[in-house]
């Protein structure tokens, strides 16, 4: 048995997941990246880089500037301008972390507490729009509009997104559609902006400047739908997270919205006493897993992500092989099996 | 008697305000403002351009765009670049009002129902992050880099001005040097962004450029100077404000900081009372006036405003006599007017 589990640990060294492969091939640029965002966070005002260093600190998973560092790589791109819009990019993502867990009223962000919590709102208002004016400083430095274009763009709709979310927050009657706009806004159109400036900095054609940015898009579906769908699961508290933060909030995501389209009367009473009216007691939550998996919501939201998740590959189909190539499309699969 | 009324009133027809003289001055460019102000508030998200509708009708000056085109006129610009790259400078500044709104946790805003009691703290949030956004889209769209450059710098400096205030808050032994460097970031930075703008529009030597910055910085620091005083003057009360909104929410500014230096102990532990601890009962704003007369708080703010606003009229030294220029001018004797 013990010559099994070396085997085993063995066999985990030799295939290291896909995402950590992705990281592995653009390391000494994702270094540039770190130390460009430290460097770029700094402020006289103490305040900014204690507040700002503390939700940067807490090691997401960088997801988005690996992303433009990857496409870059993948277009054959050999400079260097391409870690200062990674830092940009993360830039952007941070501050809207930093709104979101205001507008969520989080409590907190990677299993720690969050800087609303830590700082307090205004706190967190104000260095969010910090870092969003350093990241379009970092942009203009650089100078090329295509790129200040593509991210002034994202920023908009993200915004878009997230104000659409807060309008049809626990409204149980929500439809796919509507959701689907939500996240492609609030999620999706960084993916889609941090994937499309690789291939703009390597001054690449337009059309694989199209296949990067839908790529991203569908990636960053695929990812929302499966974060959504973890926030049900067992599988969550494996990663550190609590279960059921957006069945708190009265969230309503894929899996609640199938729920209740595929529900008698009697559950969608249920859904909109628990979310709507957010009448909500300890056995709640059971109930509301109980009737996710009575119809199969979680696992189609699952199945619904493999489908973006298929065209994000698809899109990478006009580019040649490479490593590069090869671990973007396998980050696909990566991203969507944290969902099973 | 009543001839004399006749008079004054005919007098005063004839002799419109500074503010006036300037805003006529660039009439058409500053409706094309306006028009581009509706046209790019707009997004298939409802709630944003009503929000935003809401704040940018109340109507404020226009007077950060008004010097962006005059400026821009001054130094002889006729294209029609100047009113999309005024227009961002007034969506960043309707963006920092909200966000403004959300943090002072204000209830009014030019005398009606702030967005954040009409919509909640959340919208605004967002809808700040929106219109910050959309500034930008439209600065990209001209694409003149070193416009970027200033109004991205002029927006993390604001934000920087905005946290260094949080952190000075109800802080009576804030020192003069704090609350300006808090005013220039806050309110300033914009105003000389608005400025230098206009040269860079026209395409002047870069002298022009620091001239008009340095007049905008300078404008901006009497404004705001005097903005603390009147919160303090019945005066404020014609101008259909309320008195008093920064002494109930504990703000330090500058008619406080003198008071707080020229007082004895007890004037000390007053101020320590009602601004720190913020325990205050109705005689509290009525006696903190009176000891602000008793040293000449109020008084020396304005005086204070007057030696920033000398500076401002210099700056414009080096430009040639025009109708821009003259009314430039005598804008910041307007600003400082209001103080009277």
């Amino acid at each position: 048995m013990a010559v099994i589990i070396n085997l085993d640990q063995e066999r985990e060294k030799e295939q290291p997941d896909a995402l950590t492969r992705l990281c592995d091939l653009v390391q000494d640029d994702l270094e540039n990246v770190n130390r460009l965002i430290i460097e770029n966070m700094h402020s006289p005002v103490e305040l900014i880089p204690q507040l700002a260093g503390h939700i940067i600190a807490a090691g997401g998973k960088r997801l988005r500037p690996v992303l433009t560092l990857a496409a870059a790589q993948m277009c054959g791109y050999h400079g260097q301008r391409h870690a200062a819009l990674a830092a940009c990019v993360e830039f952007i993502h941070t501050a809207t972390l930093l709104h979101d867990d205001v507008v969520d009223e989080s409590t907190l962000r990677r299993g720690e507490a969050s800087a609303n919590v830590l700082w307090g709102n205004k706190a967190s208002v104000l260095v969010g729009d910090f870092l969003f004016s350093r990241a379009f400083q970092l942009m203009v430095a650089d100078g090329n509009l295509r790129v200040l274009e593509i991210l002034s763009a994202a920023s908009a709709i993200i915004a878009e997104g997230e104000v659409l979310q807060l309008m049809t927050s626990n409204d149980t009657a929500t439809s796919e559609q509507a959701y689907l706009e939500v996240i492609m806004g609030k999620t999706a159109a960084l993916f889609a902006a941090a994937c499309e400036v690789g291939a703009v900095v390597a001054d690449r054609p337009k059309k694989e400047h199209e296949a990067l940015g839908s790529y991203g898009m569908n990636l960053g579906i695929a990812f929302q739908l499966i974060d959504d769908a973890l926030d049900y699961s067992a599988k969550q508290e494996n990663l550190g997270k609590t279960i059921g933060d957006d069945f708190r909030e009265g969230k309503i995501t894929l899996p609640v919205i199938l729920a209740f389209l595929r529900g008698d009367e009697s559950e969608r009473d249920f859904w909109r006493r628990t979310l709507e009216r957010q009448e909500q007691d300890d056995a709640d939550l059971r109930q509301a897993i109980q009737l996710m998996e009575r119809h199969g919501t979680l696992k189609d939201t699952v199945q619904r992500a493999a489908h973006y998740g298929a065209i994000a590959r698809d899109a990478l189909g006009i580019f040649p092989d490479s490593a590069e190539k090869r671990a973007l499309t396998d980050v696909v699969e990566f991203v969507i099996r944290r969902g099973h």
